[in-house]
C-alpha cells in the first residue's frame, strides 16, 4: 500500500489529492493520505482507518485516511507556521511505515521551506530529510522523470556560478552509481541502464576549446564508471542530446546542472514530470511542483504531476517486488 | 534574388543544396550558387549565369550558379585547405552582392574553422566575418529560429564559466535592443516584438538564494529597456519559459548563455532550426549545422534546415520590401 504525505494543508496538496483519488478509484493503485481528513471532507467521501493494509478495501468508495490533526485550520492560500509540525509529522510517520515495510512507497505532496523551518526543519526540501531519516544522508540523487525522458541533475539547487565549482569527478561518479543501482532494481529495463553523461560547456567543450571541464572533470568520471562495468556514454553536447533519435540511446541523462536537466524535461513535458528520489532504502516519488499559494483552493491546480507519481511509485514498488 | 554561397565542397553543403534546389524548383524560392559547378553538376543540371538576375529564369530547370573555381578537386569528407580562398571568397561575393542590393538575402552553407584559418580567416565562424564585411563589426547577434521558438544567446561560443563573467547589463541591453529592431523590420510580426528574458540561476535565481546575477545584471537591464518601450518580459526560470504555454507569451526568447537557448531549440525541432544574423544591413540565414565530414558523400544529411534557411531569407527579404 502506498502513503501520500499530507503536504503543506494551506497549498494545492488537498485539491490535487481529491483529483488524483477521483482519477485512480476504480483501476488504483490505492493511497492512504497521511494528514487531517477534514482538509478532504467537504469535497469527498473520506474514511479513517487504524492500519494502512486497509486502504484497498477502502479506496473504490474513499480516501483512507490515517489521520493526523492539524494545529490550526488551513486557509488555502495562507501558509500558517502553526501547522509545521502536522507537515513534518506526516513525512516522518510516512517514513517509518515504508522502513518498517508496510507501506510498500510512499509520496509526497509538496511541503513550503518557509512554513517548516520555523519547526527546526533544516534541510531545503523534502530529498535530503528523507535520506536523514533513512539513515543514508548524503547519498541522496534527485532523477525527474517522464515518459519521454528521465533526467538527473548532478547539481541542484544552487547558484549556476556555484554548480561549476561543485561539479568533481567524484560527485559525478557517485551519483551515476546511485542512478544504475536505482534504476537497475526497481525500473524494469530490459538491459543494464544505459547513463548518457551531458558536457558542461557549449558542444561539450569541442576539444577543450570552449571549457576545460569535460576533459579535467567529466571524461575521468565516464572512464572510471566504465571501467567499473556501467553503460555509459558522453560527455554529450547537451543542446543535441534530447533529440528524439538522441534520447532513444539511453534510459537517463546525467546533467551538470539543474536547467541543463530541467529544460528538456518541461519543454518536452510539462505535467507529466516525477521528482523520484533514488539512493533511499525506500522508494519515493513526488510531484513535480510546489505549494502553488497563488492558485490554492481555487479548484485551478493540474493534479497529473501528482497522479503519475502515485502510478510510478506503484510501478516502482511492482518491479521491486518482482525482478526481472 | 537570394544568393546561397559554397560552403566547403569537402563538407555537404554541395548534397544538401543538390536536395534542396529538388524540394524548390517548382514553387521556389529560387536561389542563385556562387561555387564550383563541378561539385553539383554529375548529380543535378546547372546553369552558369552571368548576373544573379538570371537565377530566377533558370531555377525551374537548373540551379543557377555564379561561378567561383575551386584550387583543388573535393573529396567528400576529406577537408582541403587549398580550397580556402574559394570558401572565402564566395562568401565575400555573396556579401558584396547584398550589400549592392543585388542579392535580396544570402544564405551560407557551412564551413569548416580548421580550413579556412590557414587563409587568414581569423574569425570564429561566418557572423563575426559577415559584420565585418558589412562594416558593423561587433553588432552581430546570433538568432536560432523555428517555427516552435525564437531563442538569441546573449553568450554563445565560450566556456560557460566565462559566459557567466561574460555577462553584463550592456551586453543584455545592446543584444536586445539589435533583436527588437531586427524582429520590427523583418518579421512581420502584427505587434511590436515580445522580448522574454531568461534568468542565469535555478528559478532566476529565487529572489536571491540561488544566484545574484539576476538582481545585480539581468533585472536592471530589463528595467533600462522597459524604459526605452520595449517590450520585455523576466527574468523567467528557464525551466519553465519552453512549455506551450509560455512561449505563446512571447517572440523571442533572450538567453544567457548557448546551452539555455539551444537545449530547447533543437529539442523541440532538431531539423527545422535556422541561424540568421541579425543587426547586419543586409539579410543573412544559415543551416543550423555544420560541415557533417563525417557523412559527407553519402547521401545521408538532411536537407530541412537548409531548406528552411532558404525560406526563411525569402519571407524576411519580402517582409523587408513590404513593412507591415
Amino acid at each position: 500500500m502506498l502513503v501520500l504525505t499530507q503536504g503543506d494543508p494551506s497549498g494545492i496538496g488537498p485539491e490535487i489529492t481529491i483529483k488524483a483519488w477521483h482519477s485512480l478509484k476504480q483501476d488504483g493503485p490505492a493511497f492512504v493520505w497521511l494528514g487531517d481528513p477534514t482538509l478532504l471532507a467537504p469535497h469527498v467521501p473520506t474514511q479513517v482507518v487504524q492500519d494502512i493494509t486497509q486502504g484497498g478495501e477502502v479506496f473504490p468508495h474513499a480516501i483512507p485516511v490515517l489521520p493526523l490533526p492539524l494545529a490550526a485550520p488551513a486557509c488555502p492560500g495562507k501558509p500558517d507556521t502553526r501547522n509545521a509540525t502536522s507537515v513534518i509529522d506526516s513525512i516522518r510517520l510516512a517514513t517509518e511505515l515504508a522502513l518498517q515495510g508496510k507501506a510498500s512507497g510512499i509520496v509526497t505532496n509538496p511541503i513550503s521551506k518557509d512554513v517548516v523551518q520555523g519547526a527546526g526543519f533544516t534541510h531545503p526540501g523534502h530529498t535530503s530529510y528523507l535520506a536523514e531519516l533513512c539513515g543514508v544522508a548524503g547519498q541522496e540523487v534527485m532523477m525527474l522523470a517522464s515518459p519521454l525522458l528521465r533526467v538527473v541533475p548532478v547539481t541542484v539547487h544552487v547558484a549556476l556560478r556555484t554548480a561549476i565549482t561543485q561539479l568533481t569527478t567524484d560527485l559525478i561518479v557517485r551519483t551515476a552509481r546511485t542512478v544504475a543501482h536505482g534504476l537497475q532494481r526497481d525500473f524494469g529495463l530490459p538491459h543494464a541502464p544505459r547513463i548518457a553523461v551531458a558536457g558542461l560547456n557549449p558542444h561539450a567543450g569541442e576539444n577543450g576549446l570552449m571549457g576545460l571541464e569535460e576533459r579535467e572533470v567529466i571524461i575521468p568520471a565516464i572512464t572510471l564508471l566504465r571501467s567499473e562495468g556501467f553503460d555509459v556514454s558522453g560527455p554529450l553536447p547537451s543542446d543535441t542530446m534530447f533529440t528524439p533519435q538522441a534520447r532513444s540511446r539511453y534510459d537517463v541523462a546525467l546533467c551538470m546542472y539543474h536547467d541543463q536537466g530541467l529544460i528538456p524535461l518541461k519543454t518536452l513535458d510539462m505535467a507529466g514530470g516525477v521528482n523520484v528520489t533514488l539512493g533511499l532504502p525506500i522508494i519515493r516519488t513526488s510531484p513535480d511542483h510546489g505549494t502553488a499559494f497563488d492558485i490554492a483552493g481555487q479548484d485551478r491546480a493540474d493534479p497529473h504531476s501528482l497522479e503519475a507519481a502515485i502510478r510510478l511509485a506503484a510501478q516502482l514498488s511492482a518491479n521491486r517486488r518482482t525482478p526481472a
